[in-house]
């Protein structure tokens, strides 16, 4: 019946050249498939009711199920003759005769047996982002999971390692994932995973390709009756691709910065100023990955673009994973995935956000203070926190030209109060991480990096489009809103040589960048 | 591969005859079908990708597609060829070419496009419990729906009439449905929902059949891009199958027991007291419906039986849900089916435990009780709780004969505890209910029952089996454990009378059922 009606009505309603071919189209197909296909689906289920009596151990990938669904796009093309039956929505594509539904059965002995009929999928079992290798034998995959199923049940997770040939040398083979949970507690409908696969053996040693599968396993989590398992593949390698000296040979760079999810009405102007001041910090042999989860508008895109020309910034667009409700923007996965994408890449990452500048105290360098910290795979750095409001009374009439780092001078000196660390890691060392800083890590940390190493924050200025200034100062000491301050101009006193730097770097064409 | 592979392993493992027949059938049908069906999935597909340039108000069905998953069932008939193979898992039912992945992508001014892949299902959308009319043009529909679906997404459901015939004047109708969550904050993987479908006009006033459908869509929940409306039959009215006057008529019952989920390893001798001496209370115009959770084990069913084949007691198996993670084997969707499936049944409707015994202080009956509340569509009843280990010096040597309220008579007596309530209310009036007291009601409420009725909790002996007589007193008076308690000999006095009850019920049959 809703196939006939529906076929009918959008008939009916042929408005423009476009609706027209769709449904004609889609009517010769379906007049001329629709027997084959019901058949052809039959089978299908008659198959499927055949494996009823196979052993339990056989498990189901709903995956490829779902993917005729996933290629329904977003596609928001309209179509008004469809719009005007709201009575009858047309359930496709064309599916089998509708299942028989179970019902009720009273016993014998009059005991009602109840059923309980299930219907779709309210969530994936599990969405990749990325999977890298991660030495010889090894594989991090980085995804989200479904929550409940990770705090109710235990999900499992299998790695297999298909080669592309099929030598006798060359089989596939299997192991146990271990999994980590770095935003635990955190998600919402999804929780990050990385999944560590760890073969016992050397794998595609012999560099003639071959596919990393992934088999996710909800052990029972939305039905306890099935163990469904979904099998993907996650990585795939041509003969050739991998060069194990990289596992061992000195990186390409020293530091790398992994950005956490941006997004909102970002600064371009606060963004022109970061980049730039840490790009003279870290130097020539430093990059810095930025994640684009939709706060890089088209202006914040323009100071960011000199820089990426360079080869000093690398943008990442991850706007589609906005798709998914895990925890901030899905940030957790982000910080992961970076983390192992780039592993290899650099001697040191670091981890902190677009209104925090890293900063080195005099007689010091960067590399120094890291030369020092090499015995340790982890460090966290200690805050600066710095108001962002009050300026100082001399830059009055012209603080709007003045950077933002430049003019916020006053820092909260209360104490007794926990502030937020941020980090930097050697990732070779590493194997999940955090935003705050990572617990999954082989070797040391440490926290004693007063005095080596800090970063000033300048919390609020970064998603804000206006002037910053809003009390003009010209004390070194003031109790502002019930909290102490004083004067710091250690960040504004680098202003001159940064904006030199950036002068000399990339020239004078982001002089006119807005707040 | 994968397939080839999996149909040489299943073939070379023939162990026994039906082993065989399987491989045999699965072989013949995947030989001669094959080719028919690969073509016929592309079909499907392809016609789904036409469908990307419909209107995005078009919204696919998930449901039918799981059918062919959901009908893989629990059967746990081993294989053992199949199970000496570890390293390749198959996949089955035969799916289409395996999803070419989507692949990230670099734009022309260097930014990565990432691509976030979903596979499988974690969760289902929506789990039918059961379907009820309510009235000339209203239903309630009782399930499970996705927690995480409700808690960070708004999800919504429509209701569609559909008649049997098509005469003219019985068109297909839709409405919006109001949703209730009775167990809010309570879920794990599910989350309980009532479904209240309420039309502008009676539906199948001609009594002519028809069938009712829900349409649950996800609103985003899981994939923002996707609003998945899963559209199944939850209500199937034969000709002739309505009969109005129920709604109005007076019914058939006084009282109804609705129970809650049982579950664990009960004692007999408890439940087989509780019946007796609910029985014996709510008298000829009483019914009792028991929701068997797998708590009604054989020995318990053996008490239950006698009461069956009176009339009094209706036993639901409600063991499938188990398959399913809500609260506490899923109490709340529990009540709210028994709400909607006697709402017709009775005139008032009971809430409490099988450990808890309803008492009428003397002077009063039960029917006059009720007759002075009538006013109201619900009030709540106060807690006597009864200590669950002392007992009277009195019944040395004797205790274990004794009836669990015969025996156990310290009364709880702390003040300013705030104890559980128990409640009744009168069902035509209330769309959805709780465990402890109803939140949808027309009508009021009322707490002030105290001296009216009450209920005696025998907390922790009903999940027993072994004698709860711990300690012999012959006090009126004594503080144990820190707690005071006094004598209270209210339901012991009964004891003789209740028995005597049973025994002209049903005879002597259940005198050795055990503890």
């Amino acid at each position: 019946m809703g196939k006939e009606r529906s076929e009918k009505e959008r008939g009916g309603g042929e408005q423009n050249k476009r609706n027209l071919f769709v449904s004609s189209v889609v009517m010769n197909s379906c007049a001329a498939e629709l027997k084959l296909l019901l058949t052809a689906l039959l089978v299908v289920c008659s198959i499927a009711t055949l494996f009823q009596i196979l052993p339990s151990r056989f498990t189901i990938s709903a995956s490829d199920l779902r993917f005729c669904i996933s290629r329904i796009s977003t596609s928001n093309t309209s179509i008004a003759s469809l719009n005007s039956t709201p009575t009858s929505t047309p359930t496709m594509p064309p599916s089998p005769s509708p299942p028989s539904i179970r019902k009720d059965q009273v016993a014998d002995n009059g005991v009602i047996k109840r059923v309980f009929n299930p219907y779709g999928s309210a969530a994936y079992n599990f969405i990749t982002m990325g999977a890298y290798r991660g030495g010889p034998n090894t594989f991090a995959i980085i995804g989200l999971a479904s929550k409940p199923l990770h705090v109710y049940s235990k999900p499992t997770y299998q790695c297999e390692w298909v080669p592309q040939s099929s030598s006798a040398s060359n089989s596939t083979f299997s192991t146990v994932a271990y999994k980590m949970l770095p935003d635990w507690g955190y998600g919402h409908v999804y929780t990050v995973v990385v999944v560590n696969c760890t073969f016992s053996e050397a794998v595609n040693s012999e560099n003639s390709g071959g596919k990393l599968f992934l088999e996710a396993s909800t052990s029972g989590g939305g039905d306890k009756d099935f163990n469904i398992t979904d099998r993907f593949e996650v990585l795939n390698e041509s003969p050739g691709d991998i060069n194990t000296t990289l596992f061992s040979s000195k990186p390409k760079y020293d530091y790398l910065y992994c950005g956490s999810s941006l997004y909102g009405g970002l600064s371009p102007q606060r963004v022109r100023e970061w980049i730039a001041y840490h790009v003279r910090l870290f130097g020539e042999r430093s990059h810095f990955v930025i994640h684009d989860a939709g706060g890089v508008h088209e202006e914040v895109l323009e100071v960011l673009k000199p820089w990426m020309e360079l080869g000093y910034v690398t943008l990442q667009d991850i706007k589609e994973q906005e798709r998914f409700d895990g925890y901030y923007h899905n940030q957790f996965m982000v910080v992961n995935d970076c983390l192992h994408r780039y592993k290899f890449m650099t001697k040191w990452m670091f981890f902190f956000d677009v209104d925090e500048y890293i900063h080195v105290p005099q007689k010091n360098t960067i590399k120094s203070v890291l030369d020092s910290l090499s015995d340790y795979t982890q460090f966290t750095i200690e805050q600066m926190p710095m108001n962002n409001k009050l300026c100082l009374s001399a830059d009055y009439g012209r603080y709007y030209r003045k950077w933002g780092f430049e003019k916020l001078v006053y820092k909260d000196v209360k104490r007794g109060i926990r502030r937020d660390r941020k980090y930097a890691i050697q990732p070779r060392n590493v194997f999940a991480t955090g935003v705050h800083m990572s617990q999954n890590v082989a070797g040391k940390t440490t926290h004693k990096t007063e005095g080596m190493i800090r970063y000033f924050h300048y919390h609020g200025t970064i998603a804000q489009r206006r002037e910053p200034c809003r009390n003009l100062l010209n004390v070194t000491e003031i109790n502002f809103e019930n909290n102490p301050y004083v004067l710091d101009t250690t960040m504004r006193d680098l202003a001159w040589s940064v904006k030199k730097f950036e002068n000399q770097m990339i020239g004078p064409k982001l002089k006119n960048t807005r707040q």
